[in-house]
């Protein structure tokens, strides 16, 4: 078997054999085939795209590029979830104790991650003593125990993804929806999930046509997890405004203990509610969505919900006091407000914009040695479609000493739409496919 | 400027500037811009195309990247003419002294190469004392003496061509009609033609094997020609059958010999008398095609022609009496007959096949340090439409000691068809472009 046909298979529409696939995946790795015509073959794939069938072989020979973790040690299954990108989201610091209050084991492993703000790994250890690392076994008896466990990934999963992903990000190779697909569900597999749900965010701008190729991507990875015998739903959400209020680290953990406490912003609760129906779904826990909506709604007003994350945080030494007072988080030095520059209503806020300006006031990091200042953060005051005055408050700026404020500043001036007419009403959540 | 974005840019079926295709080829043959990004651009001029000003931007960057020969020297506009591959192409060796003979001068500059027979340059070697190695000004002054002079490409011609076309023959970009058409007038550019005439070969011995395909190739290149103002015509001939009936070198300069004596092979005369009369509208010698075909018939009644290739031989050291006597040429030690296996019609003979056999005879190179035998090479007996018999001799096979004859003779079985019926006829000469 040879590179170049493959390549050229894939030029003339071809559909790849798992040989090809594999072939292909264990050569790059073993840098037997060459970035040059990696390239390439993933522009082929970019015009030619993948089936379902195609994108599964490739998933499953990225998966075998590394290590595999073992969650068979734990009694019932186990559902991952995972969210394509978007700002501000909060969804995995409510969702892992939500759904375990349901009974669901949730093993999760994450990463630190570039962005906006750190990863949900970053977040967490904005909580005074907590610790995530441990080892493989300590990892598995806190979920059997608590029902839960967040730990740092150490393992080394799906090295051929990295090396590929940093060849399609110089490429323009990145947005093919099977390379992208075959990317996310293979770390998930490889992470060891029984089941998976998805929630693949589109962005503001042109709607019709990202929604489109948002619905694609979705079902090609539900199509990729039924080949591979990982039951999986997708949630297909629009993330043109951003999610919640908080936009940062402490801020963002605060929000998640208000949210289970039942009194977090509306947009979020409804969002972690269906994502968590379907993981309750996806894992066999709940014939139907409604049904397991309504449980979690149950653990949210009972406040099972929020007495689960105080246990994980204690199981993982942290300070448990803080879902009861959030005043034990880090706290920014100083807060500034940002106030509307005219009156009207609120037609549009740039999630992006707010992002980069969390961002620049401390709260994510530009390269892996940057230090995240875990209090830092944009406070949303006002939602898309809310009314406001002249100089109302718009947001709050959390930050320390090494904020570029003026920056953020400039940021948040293009980041808020403000019209005379308020905006026609849209449901965030789109689709669920399955 | 970011290589980048100009993947993407093209990527998006976006045009190329000037500036874009400049940068990146300086960038690659500098080596800032690494293969990698280039076979994934490749790739996505493959999908998208590039119009005839683009793909004149692209030639004008590859002319740039190496030398540029200058003819203005000479008196009279120069026509040169380049064929796209083919199998037995013997127009060269007629139409270098049969243009000269017409009065249009001809400074022919060509290259070894590898593949089924040698290039030009192999081809006259094989005639005794003949030099192909002179110095600019010798060269020049032999076209302003004798009207022509075929010398072997010593300059550095291209070289991001050489350095791009490495590149796509091990990523599967080598058959897009805007980089072979830019690699291709690149070549004939930088050699310092006023004038270009093509042959654009389709059918099975060609490389664009569809009629379309080679249409469009030939429009693009007419169409660089416009846009870079050197006058271009194409010719779209049918290369399904091999042209005359000779493959080899030295048996190639006596076919052409022949052709040039008013005795050659029909379909060889025609396309040397098109081909030519082409050159003579392209530099401005002559206002329309029927008038310059009946000047060149002249040059071969007249016994001109012929002339003119003895004076270029005598020119350039070799035993000009080669034009009288064949004879004087090498020929092979042996000489075996292939034999029909069957009676009926010769319903196709495939031109690749032929070709291959006899570079398996010892008439081509595989490798550039492979040893051409001059005289080895296949005489086919026949041409398609002919009526055989049983046992009638289809072709010879002329070789030496280092010939491949068992594999040479399987290649032979397979490529003559034959059929209980006459084949329909067809023109070889599809269609003229300008």
């Amino acid at each position: 078997m040879k590179m170049y046909d493959i390549i050229h298979n894939k030029r003339e529409g071809k559909k790849h054999s798992a040989e090809e696939i594999s072939h292909l995946i264990e050569g790059y790795v073993s840098e037997e085939i060459p970035d040059y015509q990696v390239s390439a073959w993933a522009m082929a794939v970019y015009f030619q795209g993948m089936d379902a069938e195609e994108t599964a072989f490739l998933t499953e020979a990225v998966v075998n590029s590394g290590d595999r973790i073992d969650l068979s040690p734990l009694s019932g299954t186990t559902v991952d979830k995972h969210s394509t990108g978007g700002v501000g989201d909060t969804t995995t610091l409510v969702l892992v104790p939500l759904v375990a209050a349901a009974g669901v084991p949730v093993p999760k492993m994450s990463g630190r991650g570039l962005g906006h703000t750190g990863g949900t790994i970053d977040k967490l250890e904005s909580i005074p003593g907590l610790e995530v690392e441990m080892s493989r076994r300590e990892f598995l008896d806190q979920v059997e125990k608590v029902g839960a466990a967040v730990v740092g990934q150490t393992a080394n999963l799906t090295p051929a993804d990295k090396k590929l992903y940093s060849l399609r990000d110089v490429t323009a190779t990145v947005d093919s929806p099977p390379l992208i697909a075959s990317s996310i569900m293979g770390k998930k597999i490889a992470g060891g999930a029984d089941s998976i749900v998805l929630d693949v965010k589109t962005g503001s701008g042109a709607f019709m046509q990202k929604i489109e190729a948002a619905r694609k991507l979705a079902e090609l990875m539900v199509g990729i997890g039924k080949e591979l015998d990982r039951k999986t739903l997708a949630l297909l959400t629009d993330m043109s405004q951003p999610l919640g209020r908080m936009v940062g680290n402490s801020l963002e953990v605060k929000e998640a203990i208000k949210t289970l406490s039942g009194e977090g912003p509306e947009d979020l609760e409804k969002l972690c509610l269906e994502l968590g129906a379907a993981m309750l779904k996806a894992g066999g826990y709940s014939p139907d969505l409604d049904e397991a909506q309504s449980r979690l709604q149950d653990q949210l007003n009972s406040g099972n919900a929020r007495q689960k994350l105080a246990e994980i945080i204690a199981a993982q030494g942290g300070e448990a006091g803080v879902v009861e007072d959030t005043g034990l988080l880090p706290s920014a030095e100083n807060v500034e407000s940002y106030r509307s520059p005219a009156g009207g209503y609120i037609a549009d806020i740039d999630a992006r914009r707010i992002g980069r300006a969390a961002m620049l006031l401390g709260a994510g990091r530009e390269t892996k040695e940057d230090e995240i200042d875990y209090s830092a953060g944009i406070e949303l005051m006002v939602s898309r479609g809310d009314p406001v005055d002249e100089d109302q408050m718009l947001a709050r700026l959390h930050h320390g000493k090494k904020a570029d404020l003026e920056e953020a500043e400039k940021l948040l001036k293009g980041a808020f739409s403000i019209s005379g007419q308020p905006p026609a009403n849209f449901d965030f959540i789109i689709d669920l496919i399955e």
